[in-house]
């Protein structure tokens, strides 16, 4: 099994790589000068995805992306994937490439390839090999996937430098991931198996199957050294703004007038909704912010303000009102 | 909770970390002319381990030292380790350290505290800080380890370069992981929750409870450029001396009369067990290997020979008879 991940993984091999999958460990080779950025995110069956819910390569496509978006906050480029995979047994398997098989048309593709599918065409748009991990028989599904990448030494964006006065920016928009979830939802609850997702609504589901992580974006706004603090909406806007603020040691309010909800969103979706892997970002206000990077629009949300005593750590500011704004994004135990 | 494993990390923090948990990304800042070694290793309750059976110290010790293990084998030296952890709600909890908690004495110590124990005492020991990681409710336990390691460029041990004439050498005993185990089974038949472990018996079950990584071994090996292959016997000698076989494309004979079995092993368990961690390496006949390194014996145990189309990979020797010696020790499936 191991043997026909690692000819899979082959056809998508970097040149960052020294040693890629079949010994103790792989070897890459950093540029000299760089810092290497590590980052690991677990999905599990029932908690990050559902068999029944979620097409297999959307699965590979989206455990990968958590890990290429953590390396896009900090303006890393990727080196390499490394994928830990505890499967049941039924799903452990590969499709058959029988002489039958072939003569009755393609075979159907087992759940394990369509899974690396997934995994392997992102990988590939983001030119970062498969290059280790490990396998296990599990009693449920769950990919660990680690992302490492490289930046040069001290270039890293980071949370913890917004300072008052700094203006707060997104990219892309903001609650199309949860839209399409409560979408896919509806289909599933309208279905007694894995729903078929009818064309129309591929495209309203893409934010939320097939999120793209902001590798260019990232990189462009740490080799122009204009961003004081980054990271990735993973959680949730309203929860990750206060991870920046506890970090940075800030408060920040956000204007709700200027957010670019996607156009199948509510504004509690883009407050809250989480894993749209856009890139939230802090600057000076002298600072110029281009409008677009890599065709991805940016967006300025709100400003950075001192953190007052009696304040909240962040404000959303309507036309009517001005209240807190609580972290209600995703929990790690909820 | 993330909050609570920083504060416990970071008093086992080190000089190659520039930024550990906490961020998007972990970053190391490698030394010039180093490459850098990654594993990752996922232990699963039920399959790895049991909650049942298992201290939980024992449960983070083992699982931290399948990856240090693995850079051990590479001859690496460790950087930096990450734990990705799956925990069903119950054992997600820190102890109380509440007043009244310590009013009726020391409170008791919580599955996670315990665990995270295990693993921070044997990342302590070789100077490893657990960097990063990620976090979920998941409703098996499970944990992927990440190590990363450093090694002189092209420096690394690898398993593909023995060659025929080369001898066979082993750290350590063989097979205590295996007898530790199966004591360990036997204990936990006779009880009907997780067995208390007789003080008597504590130095038995170490070699299961507790295996040592021989990070020392691998970083003198690579050193001292004695070695032309080398592995960590995780999932036992028949299996790992065909990995090696493989990756060389040789063929191997081990002398059953020399292998060091551990003195509560038997010779099956010391060729099929697995876990016991030590390293597996060929070096040339000329070469002259010491008799142990860091305090730990080296024992020859056999030789590689060309790879026959009518021979088996790895042949076993007794005094009786020369027999193959076919892989029966773990598999990811079984």
């Amino acid at each position: 099994m191991i043997r026909q991940i690692r000819a899979r993984a082959g056809r998508n091999a970097g040149n960052g790589i020294r040693l890629g999958i079949g010994d103790d460990c792989a070897l890459i080779r950093p540029r000299p000068g760089e810092e290497i950025a590590i980052t690991t995110d677990l999905s599990i069956a029932g908690r990050h995805f559902r068999l029944d819910w979620h097409p297999p390569e959307s699965i590979g496509h989206r455990a990968l992306a958590r890990g290429l978006s953590d390396l896009a906050a900090m303006g890393a480029r990727p080196i390499a994937a490394f994928l830990s995979l505890g499967l049941p047994r039924q799903l452990a398997k590969f499709s058959i490439r029988a002489k039958e098989g072939r003569k009755k048309g393609t075979p159907q593709k087992s759940w394990l390839d369509r899974f690396l599918d997934g995994v392997l065409a992102l990988a590939d748009a983001h030119k970062t090999p498969l290059a280790g991990g490990d396998l296990s028989e599990s009693p449920i599904a769950l990919a660990d996937i680690v992302l490492i990448g490289a930046v040069p030494r001290g270039k890293a964006l980071l949370r913890s430098g917004a300072r008052p006065g700094d203006l707060l920016y997104v990219t892309g928009s903001l609650g199309g991931a949860a839209a399409g979830l409560a979408q896919l939802s509806e289909l599933a609850a309208a279905s007694s198996r894995a729903p078929r997702i009818p064309q129309e609504l591929s495209q309203q589901l893409a934010p939320h199957l097939y999120p793209q992580p902001r590798i260019a974006q990232g990189l462009w706004l740490q080799r122009h050294s204009l961003v004081s603090a980054a990271l990735d909406i993973s959680d949730g806007l309203s929860t990750d703004i206060a991870h920046i603020c506890e970090e940075s040691r800030v408060a920040a309010e956000v204007d709700a007038s200027l957010l670019p909800i996607h156009p199948s969103a509510t504004l509690d979706q883009a407050l809250h909704g989480g894993e749209d892997y856009e890139l939230l970002f802090t600057a000076p206000a002298k600072t110029r912010i281009p409008k677009a990077i890599a065709c991805v629009p940016i967006t300025r949300i709100g400003r950075i303000v001192s953190r007052g005593r009696n304040h909240p750590p962040v404000t959303l500011i309507t036309h009517k009102s001005s209240e807190p704004l609580e972290p209600k994004g995703w929990e790690h135990f909820s």
